[in-house]
């Protein structure tokens, strides 16, 4: 029966008319959108956009180039519309939503911002667990409510980005111990640190890991060195999954997310789209370790879900293509000659 | 004064909410329209794809997977609204205009065609050359009237693509003559050949290749082992690009006539925007002769202008970040703490 479906798609996609395979990784997509949608014509309904901020208790230790109050800020901008994925999600006609999962800020309530605020930032990671299990329980109730909320508008192509000065240090560290990869490997220089501040940071993130020990649990990963907007990404993904939506994932810290969901539930893999290759160091590994080859590589590293945003057109040329391209037959054009 | 301006521009993106460098690619994008139009605020307007469609008499040497008539069932096709192009364009809002450039096929006149035809498909180049001195200065009278048709309706943003069965082996050989890589490096499996096919289409190009000799000059290139499609490309890319236009160049074939163009007038090369590094295996030499890093990687080999249309809500978006973003003293967000 699946095997029938998974050949009903390839039959659909190498009679259009193009030599087999000449539209390469966009056939990939199209296929995948088949399977999460168990239809020959998947349609992508309502795109709406994530944005988790949090602060986190390590930004503290000197592992950013920005001081943490410009998480508060760039949410601000965000909601001013000043922001590079304000830019990209109204261009694409793209929902988004900002939600404060737990931001150092008191925002005014009024704000058109979702407020979901869990602490005011994480506790410091090379102190204590940076959040404490009620926390991150609370983290997946807001989640699941969320993507709930996002399924009864009805969409079903759901993005998820963030903004939390520090959170490539948390990122890091949740790659460290899915993967198995050394701390070296996955330490990158997040917004712009120079050698001497990816060296601070390195030895941050090593005492981290000394703290805390061997941890193989995705709860107690997220709880010893999370912050509470990746394990929101993080269960936002798996309900998205369970509810059979697209996952568009962004970047890297999106993707340490992704892994800590696909962890948990790896059916949940089989939903998500890897929109950017981002140009911090570790990303590649990751998206190797989930088997993923990432939409656009555009060699940047801003976070926001702005990956997401500028690979949706993708998503949409690849259902577009698999409804509207005529086949070989019904065009009257010839077939390989040799084949 | 073009140093103040370089500074200008950067001096904007730069200040943008965002870290230094973050959006990648995309600045260096933002940063070439600017320069193209000579302003801070570029904009993009009109945006069109001419694709050129011509037959080769090289093709009955058994060069292509295909027969040659599918180019002419492919002209009929994008006029019917059922190629992958057709999909694509229509969903950025991009004009497609279809250009008999040489096809061994008598269209029925009212078929909404550019009927340009210069000849039912160029000789073959393993006899004699492709075509005459008079055929070549036709390609570019009419390439330079249909940018100046696009001129005409306000376009500045203008993609070129081709169909032609068989244009692949006329690009290889250009590529060859242009960069000195051996023909072994610039010949690869178009739409699809095995290794046997591969085997017989080098065996063919290293034939024509001591048919016609050394040749440097491009219009020499062009008449001996070019396409109609591909001298109309290269013509039009020089018009657009006097015209001051942002030229957006496809893949494998594209780039082989975006190579003449640049050695006719190396100006030209600034107003290139390199949309899709092609599965095929040349495309990537030929990027690295013209220092061009393209947008997009998705492993497509079909030509068409399919990645210039995919790629062109990137321009758009590399417009919209540069009008809209918020910069830092607007936003009120603090810059890097150390710098």
């Amino acid at each position: 029966m699946a095997a029938d479906f998974e050949q009903a798609i390839w039959q659909k996609i190498n009679t259009k008319t193009k030599p087999v395979g000449a539209l390469g990784q966009l056939e990939e997509l199209a296929a995948q959108l088949c399977r999460i949608q168990h239809s020959l014509t998947p349609t992508l309904q309502q795109p709406a956009l994530l944005v988790f901020a949090a602060d986190h208790g390590l930004a503290q230790e000197g592992v950013s180039a920005y001081p943490p109050e410009v998480t508060a800020q760039m949410v601000l901008n965000f909601v001013a519309g000043g922001a590079a994925i304000n830019c990209f999600t109204q261009q694409h006609g793209i929902q988004l939503d900002v939600i404060d999962a737990g931001v150092a800020h008191a925002f005014d309530p009024s704000l058109p911002i979702k407020h979901c605020k869990v602490a005011a930032g994480t506790a410091s990671s090379l102190q204590q667990a940076a959040m404490t299990e009620e926390q991150l329980h609370r983290c997946q109730e807001v989640a699941t409510e969320l993507v709930a909320e996002q399924q009864a508008r009805g969409c079903n192509v759901l993005g998820f980005g963030e903004m939390g000065i520090g959170n490539t240090s948390s990122a890091a560290l949740i790659m460290h111990y899915v993967t198995g990869a050394p701390l070296e490997a996955c330490v990158g220089r997040g917004t712009g640190l120079d050698d001497a501040g990816w060296q601070r940071k390195l030895s941050v993130l090593h005492r981290v890991r000394e703290q805390h020990g061997a941890l193989n649990d995705p709860e107690n990963i997220l709880a010893a060195v999370g912050g509470f907007e990746i394990a929101m990404i993080s269960y936002g993904m798996e309900a998205a999954a369970k509810a059979g939506m697209v996952v568009m994932v962004d970047g890297f810290i999106a993707t340490a997310a992704a892994l800590l969901c696909c962890q948990r539930t790896p059916e949940s893999r089989q939903h998500m789209v890897f929109c950017h290759q981002s140009d911090e160091d570790g990303h590649a590994l990751m998206l190797q370790h989930l088997e993923a080859n990432a939409l656009l590589k555009l060699n940047m590293r801003l976070g926001e879900g702005t990956g997401c945003a500028l690979a949706y057109p993708l998503l949409v040329s690849a259902q577009t293509f698999l409804r509207d391209m005529a086949s070989f037959d019904s065009a009257g054009v010839s077939t390989q000659a040799e084949q």
